[in-house]
């Protein structure tokens, strides 16, 4: 029997998920979508589905045994817990919470869930641990074929920032990525950050400074740094350079038509993440069903891995507020 | 309910499509495998699906919606005909048969078929056609962006030449892909054909003339050409260049790690197709499935379509014979 | 004391090897231009230089030590001819003469000439074999790195083809340079070669077909390709890879800025040979100095190599009025 | 006649000079070579010219129209110094000198040349404003076509460092090409400056940190980063790539055959800096040597960027022992 899906929130990330699980993923199949509105609703959902404009009601239905929260950030948290209390495994997209309160309550809630059970019922969507590129990446670092890494170079950069982007959310909604992945790509936490910036682009509006620069030390010495430019305007990038004792590897340029025209070599670039991470997002799904399916772990990012991802945004934000001085993480 | 598909054949290919059927791809399940070696069966299969060494026990059984086939190229026709009678979707790897008799016999008995019944049973794993790369050439060509396509230039390598290989398998077995995806790519039929050779490689046994060079005239006057190297040794390579009347548009560069190391820029090479198709095998699959699923027509390359590569493949094989001469393609 | 150098014909070519040896070669100085047209000729000629509407006044000047020839193609053959006499070293720019006859003289007169005096006078501007590029693959093809080449794949295109170009001027002028280089790349004679030719681009006139495809098959067995695309309007290029028996190695993308904007990643490609070869005519024009400094041979293209490709040319232009037909090489 | 150079130093980078000028540049010979070592001097001499163990020798001599200084750092100064007296056109390597004192009293000593004289003799070596890459990075920066550039990002790294190499010794004599070739992209001063570093290589010795990373702010707002690698091991590379509000442009990968073999595809990086500069190399000292012919002042960078450049890595120096903090650039 397939794993019966509920889909919280029906916008654009959410409605991608619930194509991947209608569509896609080996083992699922929605049975509920929840979105505050129930035109959008029931416009992303398969025709045999079920829809409501009540989330809770998902959660708690006997037509469900997993659900994935894909709504507004700031309902993440509440309802993970109700996803706690109806023992519910649930997949959260990122962040686990926007306040780091409601992060670590979270977390907590889940080792007494822990203690008290034995389960493990959230999962983080931190799709780039998915991504092959981030995986071979990750794979060539841990093997130390070419000695230890000294530093790691990092570029995200999107077509334009979403509105009312401050330097702030780009930390939290945008950079939280590289925030993740950086520790996870050298299996080292990170101790302390530094946030700059320079010239702001002309299409930067309200308190956003951006391009920014961020400096990242980890507990092994490496110095990571992310460029986050959200108005690149030219289109969706993400790169990461490791830089060892004898060698360098990067994550692959995205595979694209090789076109000649009018005095140019060209290839396309996509205007937003969907096409970079569609794989990293399919294969996400499929592991976290595939481990249910299984009644195993599911090896996503934990509710850990979001707390740990938050608390290096807030230590960025401090620094951002501290005139870009280096700033100790608190964990 | 889950499509429940039976697999004939669990050698390589076989294996990968249970392994797809069963971890990747929604709305199916693996119920049933047939191979002569009972063991070899059991090791492909997933714990729950039955295991047999006669195919026809598992065409028929009740257990089963639909059937791949990739057993030995000589039993494809015969296995076909079999899904016809048991009024079961199939999907028949590459080629449709080793002889145009009985392939011609597979695609009469089909029409037989639907002209009886309505049913289009049978597609071909063709894979290719849904390599993403491959389809953004077709559309990039069918749009004409770059006015006429003029020539076509492939190449082909594999590392090495399976046992036995001979300058006829070579085009049967391998150079059917591009047989069949260069009419494909243009639209249009190719009249005329001639295969080439000049010195072979060291690697080169029996009568195999490797590394081969073909011709193909399209009906709208395209030049297509085809470099075909089974004993390539480096690893295995795929290449499509469409040159058209004011611009070129050819295949992206697979993408892997970007590894700086002992004065090289270097990036892997996989040593087989598998990599380089992994989501071609996969999207077919779920094409396939997804159109069984909601009874529509499969959206794959068709008996017609293998009987036509059949076709070509026979007109090449007649050039080989005639010192490399153009050599009209009989439909 | 320099070179003191007499180039004759002041047209886009000729004011290129004008600069060159009056700006970036070592040991070289114009002394002395001939035009048909005495304007075109002043223009281009340094401040320095005499000016002459006659060419054979500069051969026989005492200002001059060597002569570059670099007038219409129907001028070539005499002027090198009188250039013997005055026992002057001349450059002379490909092709030898624009016919057999004629080639032939020239290179018998040389034989003569070496045979009474020991003078070896001429050298051909067959550039490619001074560009880095093609230098490096050479080298490895010799070096049997990666076993026997066995297939060569050359792709020659410019923006747009002369006018009253046609299908025997494209491989007069065009494809001779591939002429040239194939058999020194692989050091080895041609020996048949092939022309064809399919749909032609809407930017072809008179009885020109292009793009065209032309087959040559060395005597050691190799067999090497080249798309011949005059018209091609998007850009120069020139590729060539040489596949050997267990590896592949190919002419590098020319260097150019990285953009990205407006949704592509794009490099420019040059509108025509200058930009691409600029490298090779700079190190041939200084090659053939410093020789003639220290008295030694030039270490150019000979007379012989101008027959040569010459005698490639005459097979091509008759396959192509035998329907494509192999066709040996007569030498 | 030929401007009649003499060189000073006949190391690895006075060699080459000497090379270029002896057989790549128009309008030059090597009349005179001085080195402390004799038998250095004679082995990378021209036939022709003169050997001494004694710069002033050299300097002040009748045989002598300009000279090259290419001896240790420590002697720069005092050598330019002499040419001033002698009223000899030299091209001094960087750096001008390694103490900001020296470097002002040359820079003095030209102003006050200049006023007195209207001469300026003084043209620096940093070859790198004429690489052609730079060049274009620069003109598509100057023309805005991508709009203000808001970030630069710099990698420079070579196999291994030098002996005797410390963090300082990294800025002074490595960082220097991006202290000097940063504001000229940009065309704005460089204001501030910060020093970090994290995990050192294990190549590291004594008290060289290694790699390092340096931040740069210009006064027009743009943030440049860059990281120096000395020990980097795999090969010599030289990056930078600007950002700018709509797009961004790259240096390009530099030219090289493309390899298949062995399950990888690749292509050589250099071990040095001198085939990637070559070109640069070669333009700077023609550049130098046409304006001497003409008489006009050389467009090298001149004795005032090279105070600049040395002004830079003092602050960067200072950073450094200030913990990263940002320092001041003091002009």
């Amino acid at each position: 029997m397939p794993i019966r899906v509920g889909v919280i929130g029906a916008g654009v990330m959410g409605a991608d998920h619930i194509r991947n699980l209608s569509t896609t993923i080996s083992g699922a199949e929605v049975t509920f979508v929840a979105d505050l509105d129930a035109g959008r609703a029931a416009a992303a959902a398969p025709p045999s589905a079920r829809i409501t404009t009540d989330p809770s009601e998902l959660i708690n239905s006997s037509d469900v045994d997993a659900v994935v929260v894909a709504s507004h950030d700031s309902t993440h948290a509440g309802l993970v817990l109700e996803c706690f209390e109806a023992m519910t495994p649930v997949l959260c997209e990122k962040p686990l919470a926007p306040t780091l309160l409601e992060s670590r309550e979270v977390v907590e809630a889940e080792a007494d869930l822990l203690a008290a059970t034995g389960a493990r019922l959230l999962s983080m969507g931190f799709m780039r641990r998915f991504d092959p590129g981030y995986v071979a990446l990750r794979e060539a670092t841990r093997a130390r074929t070419q000695g230890e890494p000294l530093q790691v170079h990092c570029t995200s950069r999107t077509v334009s920032a979403g509105p009312g982007a401050s330097s702030e959310s780009a930390i939290t909604n945008s950079a939280i990525h590289e925030l993740d992945i950086i520790p996870w790509l050298l299996d080292s936490p990170i101790t302390e950050v530094s946030w700059q910036a320079g010239r702001s682009s002309r299409y930067s509006t309200g308190d956003l400074r951006d391009p920014a620069f961020m400096l990242l030390r980890a507990a092994d010495g490496t110095l990571a740094t992310l460029e986050l430019f959200l108005n690149a305007q030219y289109g969706y990038t993400t790169r990461c350079e490791v830089v060892s004792e004898f060698g360098t590897a990067a994550l692959p340029e995205p595979a694209a038509l090789d076109v000649r025209q009018e005095g140019k070599r060209s290839s396309e670039i996509p205007a937003d993440w969907r096409p970079r991470f569609a794989d990293a997002y399919r294969l996400q799904l499929q592991a976290w069903i595939s481990a249910l399916e299984k009644g195993e772990p599911a090896p996503l990012a934990t509710g850990e891995d979001g707390l740990r991802a938050s608390q290096l945004a807030q230590g960025m934000i401090r620094s951002l507020h501290s005139d870009g001085a280096y700033t100790k993480v608190i964990y």
